[in-house]
């Protein structure tokens, strides 16, 4: 299978299973990750990235969003999600769809955290469902390419 | 099989196939739900309600909620939305849980659209990905109820 | 003549006559649909229909908006008008036009009052005359299917 | 006694003993009711409605409103409390006083809760005592017409 | 017969027919006005002003808003509408009735266009319904006389 | 009977029969006091105090509001109401529960009366009955105590 | 007396007398230049403009407002008050001092006349005492030149 | 001379002359209370209150306002004038004119003092003219008491 | 050569080198007028005009905007540029680009002057450079028609 | 040591240990002071007052700002931190520096007490340190004037 | 030569030529930057940056900002106009002018485009003339240093 | 001592010294740094970090804020303060506590800068003591250490 996706963590997305966890579950991200590898391993490659770093994100989005062979972004931005107008116009400059995904129900949390400025450019947004997220995410993907 | 999901459609959503394709899709809702029905064949009932009327959306989530029999239910308020704190509070109120949906990106619309009422009561949201978003929302209460 | 035009009263306006005359006018809804009747015997067929129910006038707005009969809807929304995406939504997924109606100048009365968020997706609106209101909102979809 | 007082419960208050019993109290909205009949039976009759419609509690208002032997019409009208125009416009519209009751203390929870569009077109407001609510606004209507 | 109507146009309405014709029609604002001496030639005179100017548009207002023979003043105020009190302050001193006139439906448009600080004190208001808006304003103000 | 209900009016309540009698009534501030005695006589002591000023408003609370011999406050705070986060701090900080009291309905005058910024911390609030207020506050807090 | 001092009106102050007077007093603006002139026929001559364009009062700001021989301006700039940051400019780019003048108490009025543009630009303001508001005015250049 | 007229400063007035004297002037407030007896000598006696308190200045307004031989007061009320909507509703409650005072021109400093809340009660107001402002204010009184 | 460009001047700019020189410069408008003609003498010739009036800038734009010859206006439309709609609806109705002038750094200066109601319809703006920002904008014309 | 510093605290502090403990801590107010007192003894003189009236935090103010062996004033203003212009201006007019302090961390509580009308005149800031926060102040006091 | 200027371009403008071809033109970043290189090769050097890193960007100011052969700064911050203030720190903190560009009209287009936090600090600005916007930024900084 | 405090600067705070020297002080952060080593040599020992990049910041905050041997992180998050909710969420994942320094006053400067996105989640605040900032900060981490 050549085809892939790629999943994007921001930043303190390094820290799951650490940060919170009432909030953000108690599984690392990198068992996240191998899980979401077992559920699609049949339907497409599955590639990862998290960092810290706005740059490094939009860097990113830049390479794999006019690869022909990504089939589509999954991006849980963390707090960039709420004000970085940089990776919103990286995730409106590229052809790959980009699937916004959070963890928690933002909505049901701080006021800044209703307000997403990268909603507006993606293609679809999935929040809520824990880790479960990420795979509801990656299948409204495959299902698009379908 | 006797577990069941309610999938509620609000206002307008009768139109679907007849009210601009472009955003919502050719399909009608009756097409929209037998294919959800063909999908999930094997893992739940599926059952479907579409009223124009915010009080008998409330009564609906009433009669369902409270069922134990009931898995959870998916909800595409549509221009309730943005406005039915009744509709909150009725998602409040009942130990289902409720999954919102929307057909289209609603935060690439009208401004008003990307302030929904009823997302911080709701277990988690889905929207963006066309008549997908049902099928994305059906999953995660399955996922849920595990 | 077998085209119509359908003239459609929102929540309150059943009081006509009785509700505050010194804003509403003195004469109750039944006079007032039947002189528009006398007034336009001979362009077109009127119907009349009042709720204080949203649902019904949705109902009611998809019922008539796709019939090619109908040659257009006057719409005096009442206090929807401030308020029912859900309404709004409806005169938008419908081919005929809509026209605004209200009976006083909405706009120098209470703040809340001068939104309308129906206006947007309206053909045209027309306040301030009392029930002569209505009289130039159905000679405005007369001149308009011409 | 031919006098009565109407007691009308709005959305989701069917649900009263059921719903978060911490903010709502346990009792059943019948059996508060049926405490209200043993308290005041000697002092008026009290007539009783619940709906989770906004146009059957128009309709409810524009019956009794103009109803000489009605004195008065207490009312909880949950979540149409914050944004019902049309409610407000019905309250506007009967010579009955009406006087605007929560259970809850409204003003100590969500932001949204703490504006009533019914209350400038109230005769007086009564909120935060639980039950004890609607025993105090019927007083309060028997004290005004006395 | 001798008593008459003002129509007054505001800032680039003498461009109508060369101006977006797209919103604003295809016709000069001549041959409306010519369209509108046709139609009512039998009901009352028909006088016309035109200008850019702010000031002349209130010393116009002055002319003709104390003169018993007017029978009221048709007003598109252009953008004006949206920020001249000085404007809403010669309406509000006249003793005519001025309607406010918009050949779009301005609510559709521009944030800044669905506020007027002129309809408040203006008789009432007709828009959307391209240069039939001006007919049903005229006639409007007919009926006031009538 | 040695429990007691202290009774505190807050700025300008002083100049009660002197002051717009239109809204606050005819009757003064002492007659008022008087007659809930007459009506209380049997179920509490109550206890008045009347100051225009906000430390003495605070300081009052503060004595009474670890008394255990008081059953509660009735507080009608006047303008502070608006502004008086001080005299909120003094209110949650205190074990006695207060209620807010208004004569006229807050709500249906001028903008800045709608928002009272001890309502939050009070144990309920009653507006708009007159004099009448007070009665029922009385009672409100006879019957939690209860 | 060679020095004199500028006493400008604005748009619509030319309908003094006939317009509302209930706010803007019976006198016409002749009778209030002359009353004037006669009051201070001993300190300074008074020279009078009246116009109703925004431009006129900037060209006369202009033109005196170098003048060494002018002690001072008054100036009731009507409704440009509340949008004319033209009128500020120019207020701001002479050196002579300029008074603003209102005839009415305008932060008991329309919530928009209660904001001054050209007040931060002003030497200082008076409002609300009907024509006498002219003559302390003009007492105050008077003064101030001392 | 019986009659009389009070002058009453409030907050951080009792400061003047130690006060930033760039903005408030080098004059102490009994020098310029002096002043101002010395000009006012054969037309009002003028008596003086100053005090820091909100309270103070509430009970003095009480204790003149209704004092037929009280001609007005001049009122300047320092910072209270942009919060203390108590000093504003004793202004309301008293039969006496109030005539609004400022030393500097408050709309050409913080974004806050160009909000007054007694500016709306009062019967008109002077600023921006250092201690002539009270002159002027007093002479107001004076030419209104007439 | 035939072709020309528009330089237009609004309000107050009739001032330069009076004005506030530390912001706006020690130069007049016809030396600043001059020195153009110097640079440009070979590539365009230049026109002015500068008025006071929003109307005559309207005229004046609608004169040329329409004229084949003119190659585009450079407009410093002064204070205009934060409330003139009328002034942006004639650069929006005419085929020659507008480029939008100022001296100063408008963001760096007052809030009002951060929001131009005119950039959204001009080709594009230069602001900051002093004089040289009209060089500038006319070599942008000069660019675009290249 | 001749010098001292003043530790000011304002309204309800007085209750401290008292007052929600698990917020404000269990030690009361002069055991707080006597601990400073202590830790302070070498290096400064320290003076306590605490008052819950605003006239007399301003008064106090007033009475040491001005005093040469004042090295400076710590306050904690209580609820009148965020509303109290009069005492922000009675900061701004003494030559002596206020530090700001609070118990809690005032931005992780309620909206209003996020904003402190006395911090942009205050020489700096402490708060969040319980009752350390008094300490860092003080020092920060002695640091400044060592 | 030594003098030179630098051009930084911020996030996403390496997409240039790829990226939305409508807004940002065909034109890749290099072209541009080759075609300036040629324009300008008799006046000054140019030096070239990008990054979609704030603090690249940051640090890059930083380095040439405070060299005294640096004559300037042209900078496409990208999105970080519109939110950046460490930019905007940067800006301010250093010697060298910077000129703010951006190739399309900002104020066209999306409401969050029209507000730049680095317009505040930047010597002047030049938007929407494409890659000519450059261009005229590097002439103004010539004419500057000139 | 095993024990360490980070003091973490952020961006454009390397140009301490050389930034604004009336806001910011003359001294360079390396002198800063020494001279609180100094200070603090017997009770801790101080480590430092400083970055312009937003990235950096909280990869530090992650690297120490779970290790055992940090006392706690002092930071100046520099103009990231304003709108870095990434680094806000940093600050809340960590147990380490995190006291918020500055040392300007910044509620004294730009509206913007009194708005901290960080504070909610730092133990604490410390801002307008110049350098003495942070020595204040340590202090109290010390302190808190206990």
């Amino acid at each position: 299978m050549k085809k892939y996706i790629l999943v994007v963590n921001g930043p303190n997305l390094n820290l799951l299973g650490r940060r919170q966890p009432e909030i953000y579950g108690k599984r690392t991200l990198d068992e996240i990750n191998s899980r979401l590898v077992d559920i699609f391993s049949k339907q497409a490659e599955l590639r990862f990235e998290q960092s810290n770093s706005e740059c490094a994100i939009i860097d990113c989005l830049h390479r794999c969003g006019f690869d022909t062979e990504c089939m589509g972004i999954v991006l849980n931005a963390g707090a960039y999600t709420h004000y970085s107008y940089a990776i919103a116009d990286a995730i409106a400059a590229i052809p790959a769809p980009v699937v916004e995904v959070h963890i928690s129900n933002i909505f049901a949390r701080d006021e800044f955290r209703s307000r997403s400025v990268i909603a507006p450019v993606c293609a679809g947004s999935v929040s809520g469902f824990g880790e479960d997220s990420y795979r509801l995410a990656v299948e409204a993907l495959i299902l698009r390419h379908g």
